[in-house]
């Protein structure tokens, strides 16, 4: 089978979501996977698993099952999570400090290594073990650390402004979490986390089914 | 143009959009806008924006531009957000409590109205004006005020039971936290905010630029 280096997002989406996965059979020691585990465990079909690893060439063998601990591998090394990213977070309210305490991103070898306010209060803290930088310090930090990955937590009014400074800086992607369309260069990816549109969406689903 | 009932997903996400600019061109006391200053705030194509309005009927005038007033009660009639949407959450941790004392659902006619936690440390506490029930009033109030959508912020390993436990309840749609593909019954929605998936994806495409 010839290998494509194109993968559809929706692929790579599943191939995180088959990485949550093994990550916890690994942790419960569990050695071998069979397709109908996976399909049990993610709603997702043999069929369409063993189409999603067809990318990258053959794993696992027919009536044997997934090895986990190596396709586990093979799945971080093609995700580019097979190595620590080092993250920076902008804006550090209520959602801002609950992300940086959040203890599940290292598991994903992602790690938020400097955060940012432009609050007096906020400011010199320490929040999630990293002491709060002043927003004026994002172009020396991230070109001195050569960050490319930004959380965007910051009010809503801010976040197109913060965020083209961020790009300025180089940034190349960003998860944003304030309820607006960033309109970026388009070589910048934008990822957006915004939850009153998934309850909104969720609020139209149940709309329609009645 | 005939009207259709089924409406695509993306649409359905997209609408979510417009309706967010519409909001606050309204409040900027803006009354009519153009495709092209559609285009620019979102990038979205107004050939695009006028095919997703189609399928409601006709709106706007060419040349004209759209009426901010009415287009805006239009798509909140088609989403269902014209009426305020009560939620439950359930698991009050540091995200969980950062949702509930964020002020930007109601701007959605979204209101959570109602938080649980087990732990007597929570329980009973004031968070974002919510007193925090315990999760033993889960079955009475859900039935009670007859709620249907639910926010799930609890620690991963209790998701899937915590869910199932909702469902069982009457709850029809899940914004699901908790980094774990819950399996439920075929009739629930279930939505994923999963933020280190939209990391580990982001980190996916920046490699796949190199």
């Amino acid at each position: 089978m010839e290998r494509t280096t194109y993968i559809p997002q929706e692929t790579a989406r599943r191939l995180s979501l088959y990485l949550r996965m093994l990550r916890r059979l690994r942790q419960e020691k569990v050695r071998i996977v069979s397709s109908d585990q996976i399909r049990r465990f993610l709603s997702v079909s043999s069929v369409q698993f063993r189409k999603d690893l067809s990318y990258f060439g053959e794993f696992g063998k027919r009536g044997v099952g997934y090895d986990v601990e190596l396709l586990t591998k093979e799945i971080e090394k093609i995700l580019g999570t097979d190595v620590l990213h080092e993250i920076t977070l902008v804006g550090v309210g209520r959602l801002g400090s609950a992300l940086l305490e959040y203890p599940g991103f290292l598991e994903f070898n992602l790690k938020i290594s400097e955060a940012f306010d432009s609050h007096k209060d906020k400011v010199g803290k320490i929040c999630g073990g990293i002491r709060i930088k002043h927003i004026r310090q994002l172009r020396w930090v991230i070109k001195k650390r050569n960050l490319r990955i930004a959380i965007l937590s910051v009010p809503v009014e801010f976040a197109q402004e913060v965020a083209q400074e961020l790009v300025s800086y180089g940034i190349k992607a960003i998860l944003n979490f304030a309820p607006v369309n960033l309109v970026l260069a388009a070589d910048v990816f934008v990822s957006n986390a915004d939850m009153a549109s998934e309850l909104e969406s969720l609020v139209y689903k149940l709309k329609q089914k009645k």
